[in-house]
């Protein structure tokens, strides 16, 4: 893709290729199904991973991405298992976000099982922040995404999710994309922010995790999300999620 | 009314004549300005108010739900100041229900200044549930509401709400169904769960603290609620509220 | 079985036949099939439910009960959809606490979809507190059961538990004994604390749901409990449930 | 002002000139004119706000120092939008501290929208522990503030504050403090952590929050604090802050 | 004490004799040494304790009482074991409200492990805000307390106190206010809602709590406490309970 | 001792020499007593101590060391006062994880009084993580404990222990191996997490506090943990810590 793309109405920025895919892969099938601009930005390009090395991880973030109906997949090339959040990666992230101009930006939820996603969760937002500055030593128009999102899927210290995306129609394409990372996942029982749960294969317990997450609010399988601001509600009397 | 206005679309049930209007008052106009069939129940007749009696109470509340464009107000006729949440009070605020059949339901916040407050709160969550029964000695279909939100405008203990409703267009209205309770508030800095503040007029505290929860999501005026359950959201790229 | 089997080693107190088994069925098989002393109290016949009769539930419970391998349950008669947490009822669990003298105890959450089970939370707590008193105008030696632990499978509003029972290999008979209560389980998607989950049915709702549970502890199934006070551990270098 | 008015009683350490007064201004205004040394650091110019520059900014807040009555401000110098809590960083604080003595220090709340905010709430915090210790390589004797208070005004996400100062008689020379800032607000209605609210001008968003934080405390206008440890209460009969 | 003694400056309403020793013991001597007018009303006889009688325990409470300086004490002859939030019994408490007109009033946390303490403090708070309703048939000028006061000492599930009251010089009075319930502690490990630790002695346990919440404000001994609003501070710069 | 100690059972990972005595030294030492092989690790040298220089601590660190029955200690020789978590720290724990093998680490609890605590904290979890990354630039066969557990003794802001382990039968031999620690400790009524309390001496205020911890477990004394896991309970009917 190139900006003619831009901007782009939601832009998922995870630490490595393939956590876009766990924690809200059905979220952003969804909305490009819609026709919205969706767009994925990998931190890192995954290189430290016990399996497969960049290369390998790019191809199978670019099949992943053509699987979800992405407009847009970048890898920031920050280095993996050792991301900060320096001035120099948040500027390589203000760049990349005056460019791509994200209505909605979904990242990490703020701890993590590893620390590359914690950090990426302070980076994303501070970049957020910070590519409106019109002094910034940074090519671009100046930028600011109306809303950041937190993907919570997965992660036990996240607190209970403010909303969830029903994701019931995308669950087979969403487990299509992470079957593209088969570097990573195969015969695995454990990823990313995934915990085992005895010997039950992953597919069967990201299936698991999303069914908790979707009867949350009542349907077969959702993703959690959290924001730090209050929800809106336009119309009482047609909110959904029966409470009995 | 008549049941002939049945099934509702949203239904205010608070403890006093007056309450629905103070907590949830421009969330009830906005809805009926949209066609919504809106109604409120007063669990009491506030008999107990320093000011006023049942009859007068009744008259103001009138002119209110007029001023507010319900289809539909009742009083339940249960003890002010003595509220119980007993069997019988349930079976009472069960047959309300199959007879009104609201969709959406509005009550007080779990804890309150005034023990009425949190009595109705239980008392209301109770019978919502127990209506559906089918061999509940009641008159009518077995019904539940979908869904309980509670208004939690005012309360100190009620923690940050799950949502706002933006009443920027409705606050004028608001304060003019409040004002028809001329026995309640004539001169009042202090009201149901309003605390003083200062030497700050009735009006006036309410606009600030309207504006208050308004500011949550970035609007002049709001009415704040919260609910037992995640929020479902359909289009993440298409939330509200802004994060910077 | 009668008071022969005093003392109990673990009894589990709920509202209605068949909660026992949705909420800690499992944990209830594991004990029993260790050799402890299991036993079950229903506090209501179930004779309000939907479907099924006092008798019918009765039969049921007895069933389900034998499959759980318990010594012992009893039915406490009190009012279903109705249960108050009264000195009368407080003194008819007493008099129940005295003559099986339980070692822990296992009861609702504190809170709940159906009232019957925040009174029974409420309720159980009370009696187990108030049946040491010497004075209590109640039959049975004076005595307190040492531990009282909350059951919050399904309870959304209960928080992360605190500790998670592996029932992995229970998983099977707790099903069986859920299956038992034909006359409210046969095509149901909800039941109990359980919330729909899309057209899922009961009992994959239930697996799915264990599935989360057992995920917190890195087991197949798993039941989530709560307990007011601090847990105590005896050697920390043998701590189980893996960190990362 | 010279190190002759040290010790301080009170310093407030922002991040950027007009925080202070924004956030503590009539707190700060209060101690003042009662005749206690009071202070204020600017860790940065504030040369990366997209109005202004540092030496109008600087210019601005003496103004607006002169206004509050300070016995003293200072600006620190570190960089603006990429301030770090750095090792270097916390020397120049522990040296000013050094100097200044203060005895209560105000920060910003530990997390904020603007990265500099809670950066400087952790830098603040480490730099008065670190100042007391002898052997470090900094001038001056050792020294530690008595106490650390984090002003939470406008945080959304800072919880209920644990205390309130009635800046009831102050709120106008803060209002004219911060208008003392004529590059920075001139017809905002957003400034530093204070959300949009509409169109409301930012006179008006800051006194809608002030009357909110008052009426926490039963007063026209209040500023609201957190801090870490438990309050201290002399004489209990004497406390304010009516409950109902 | 007669009426004359009205209104009262403090007053602390608890369930049984010997809860406000325990509890708020060294806060009623502080208040009552400097010449605050004190009282104790003890909702019940504690006629149902496994030790001593309604007479017993009266001498005691009033021995106990003339130790702490207390202007008055008296008895609410409330069933105990089994006190229930009635509208009788919160009649019989607005009674005495109006009576002796506290300034402060000092209850139960909200929570406990004995009911009668939890019925406790739902029955004070409720009866405070009744007891200024005009209308309520019951003698005397209404009147409403300016403030409620938890008292959290013992309780785990109380959360951190909001603030602490430093009993260091009545600690000994305190114990001896305790020591006069002869019939209750002497060879006692627990008491009340103080739990066992090991096989220390009731009074070293006392004192181990005590130095606990003492050492949250760096005192030696402290008695804690919570309150529903927010805390006021008038000089920011003077405030103790040192922070490093 | 040699890597042939390897793998260790336990490992305490601190700031400073001391730390690991204060926060934890009891449970070391229980575990220690029964054989478990059990180390710690200095993170510092403690040289920026206001007492002592870094050969002292060292000497005083072997002798408490021993006084435990530690296997191994050692000193990872990061800056004291100045610890930071960067990729260089990183990998010399890393490095030392890979020798020694830990089945459970203890750190400090997330938050704390000294930086270097709150950056220890943080720095042992990432390092636990990242030592099990194949090609993680650093000698040893991949390694990751399996559990990190935080000692939260004397933090005010660490929330209620998950844990507690009863030191009852340790209190003795702790204190002994502090009191090691002369250059720092002799004369002191505060040290570092500890908080001063009045003139109470370091070794009473010690006391004071684990006799807090152990009443949450019903013993004489204790050290409090938290864990960011849920637990898991085997055998639900042997569960301790009474709830009465």
């Amino acid at each position: 893709m190139s900006e003619m793309d831009a901007p782009l109405d939601l832009l998922a920025i995870m630490a490595h290729p393939d956590d876009a895919e766990l924690l809200c892969g059905g979220t952003l099938i969804k909305s490009a199904a819609r026709g919205k601009r969706v767009g994925v930005i990998d931190l890192t390009a995954g290189e430290m991973g016990s399996a497969g090395d960049a290369t390998i991880r790019a191809r199978e973030a670019a099949t992943a991405g053509a699987q979800m109906g992405l407009s847009f997949r970048a890898c920031a090339e920050l280095p993996d298992a050792s991301l900060e959040n320096t001035h120099d990666a948040r500027m390589v992230l203000c760049s990349l976000l005056r460019a791509f101009r994200p209505h909605v930006v979904i990242t990490h939820w703020k701890v993590g099982r590893h620390r590359d996603h914690r950090i990426a969760s302070e980076l994303v937002r501070d970049a957020c922040f910070l590519s409106a500055l019109k002094k910034l030593e940074v090519p671009g128009e100046p930028f600011r995404p109306r809303k950041l999102v937190y993907a919570t899927a997965f992660r036990e210290d996240a607190g209970p999710p403010d909303f969830v995306v029903d994701v019931t129609d995308q669950i087979g394409r969403k487990l299509d994309a992470i079957a593209a990372y088969t570097s990573q996942f195969e015969g695995a029982t454990q990823a990313g922010e995934i915990f085992p749960s005895g010997d039950r294969g992953l597919t069967q317990q990201i299936r698991a995790k999303m069914a908790h997450y979707g009867s949350l609010i009542r349907v077969r399988y959702g993703e959690p999300f959290r924001v730090d601001e209050a929800m809106e509600v336009d119309e009482i009397s047609e909110l959904g999620v029966s409470t009995f």
